[in-house]
């Protein structure tokens, strides 16, 4: 049996486990992430390594996976730059290898998700598929010919940052019009924020909901409240599914995968987003007619994919190093 | 000496050489396309590349790529679409393979192109590149850690078809908004000849080259005046340049290359469209900052790009079938 450790970084917790080669997870460690403190969330994660190590035979665990958001290096060694985390250059791998002495490969967290959807996921049968995560932002991973499409700078799939609309919504990257301006749960607060600060009799549930308070309203709020039927919230996820549809047939335009896996806190809403979505993609997709138009599944793994996805990575690049 | 032939069936001719190992073109022929004949293009092939063989030792010549308009399925054997050519669901490999009994591979042309510049072209020293070839519409081809990125129906790279503008101009393929009625010499004609009609003073060279008839306005014009300074066709080419930048910014965020290679009538135009494009490209691109960014440059093989691109994946394809 091999045994790999997944360790995924975030902003608030560090979840690692230990995954066997069918995906499964078998022991569980998590701590909080000392997010400010470069060296602590470095001995933060050789500690979790460890203390899973201890469950499995010696030889059973050999390689670690660390999937963590911000760029990562061609060879899956350094930490370029992670929004929420101190790391600047940092060569976390290294220090890792230092004190365990296992093989250790880093992975941007929205392409490890992809890659665990991709091996024992949603698109555990197809070669070519893109994951889109619909959370805060829009966040994104592609597997191509069965292996992670990186770019030159570890830096492909942010899909989040096509532009969708020219002079559109300002974004946290600078430019205007992104398309998770318009495809993310922040996109979804926004719009029900400015349609129940309208005060239309048509609103009236959505206002109940937060108590009259706009800036009250959460996006979970908006999808009960659509699944107790009421118009208004239903519209809200439409306009949502018809931006993610649009913007996923440009995806596909370019990239031509077979499936495409939605994640992230959106995709709880189901159906009440994914149908708008895939009617949206069905009616945009270029070519339609010479192809069969790619599924829209919901992703499987949940918050476990970018662990799961580190530690197969980590598994399989060993192997790689080790011929 | 390894020696293959590249063949590129377009809509009106069928331009064919036998190319060596460094991409250097030996020997050419060609012919009319019979278009409307899929039989006949089959014949016309298989002659180009008898009267090509002939040219060489028997055994030096082993394997054909051929480069075509249109859809071609995932082993490189069939043609299941050409927008301009009588072939629908065509075993155009296995036609040729019985002619010749040599190996045959088949490719999309601008797949092909991408390839050619990838191996022997502009973009000879990087590991990613996407190509981008301005005419009558936006073709394009993406490399992708040294692979043509071909996608599940190989129709990969129609980064044409990405939608640009919500709403905005019809395209050919059904929707609206595509980044090629933006980007595209034809694109560029529209708006001259629309600038044109409206009669400013400020058009008169324009209007004063095309006898003052808009429907008589071409790009090629449109360059020219340019060239000799008028700020009315110049703004036009600037036009065309952001828009092209602006793509070219979504299309990196989604793959990440090192290296944009332009290609394309449009690209005759120069630093007059490749200098907005890269000032638009620098003020979009997303993460900038925290990446080098991508060189935007011309193409160098020019229209034999895709005929030498297929003859190289010939060449390669065989070694690997033949292990």
């Amino acid at each position: 049996m091999s045994i790999s450790i997944g360790v995924d970084v975030g902003g608030t917790k560090i979840a690692a486990s230990t995954v066997d080669e069918h995906g499964a997870i078998r022991h569980r460690a998590r701590r909080e992430t000392p997010a400010q403190d470069a060296a602590a969330i470095s001995a933060a994660i050789v500690e979790v390594v460890e203390e899973l190590r201890e469950r499995h035979r010696p030889e059973e665990v050999q390689a670690v996976g660390v999937a963590c958001a911000g760029f990562i290096d061609a060879e899956g060694a350094v930490v370029r730059f992670s929004p929420n985390l101190a790391w600047r250059d940092e060569p976390l791998a290294e220090r890792i290898v230092e004190q365990t002495g296992l093989f250790v490969v880093l992975e941007n967290d929205a392409n490890a998700a992809a890659w665990g959807e991709f091996r024992f996921g949603a698109a555990r049968d197809v070669a070519d598929m893109v994951m889109v995560t619909l959370g805060t932002g829009v966040g994104g991973g592609v597997v191509s010919n069965h292996a992670v499409l990186r770019g030159t700078h570890g830096m492909a799939a942010e899909i989040g940052h096509m532009r969708v609309v020219p002079g559109g919504h300002r974004c946290g990257c600078g430019n205007r019009g992104c398309w998770e301006k318009y495809a993310s749960g922040s996109a979804l607060v926004r719009e029900a924020r400015e349609m129940v600060g309208g005060g239309s009799p048509h609103v009236a549930e959505l206002a109940a909901r937060c108590g009259g308070d706009p800036s009250a309203l959460t996006g979970g709020m908006v999808t009960e409240v659509a699944q107790e039927g009421d118009p208004a919230a239903r519209e809200l996820l439409e306009d949502l599914g018809r931006w993610v549809g649009e913007g996923v047939a440009s995806l596909v335009a370019i990239l031509d995968p077979q499936m495409i896996v939605i994640g992230g806190g959106v995709s709880a809403a189901g159906d009440l987003v994914l149908e708008p979505a895939r009617a949206a993609f069905a009616r945009q997709l270029t070519g339609r007619g010479h192809r069969r138009v790619a599924d829209i599944v919901v992703a499987q793994l949940g918050n476990d994919a970018g662990m799961i996805g580190a530690a197969d990575l980590g598994g399989a690049r060993r192997l790689e190093a080790s011929g």
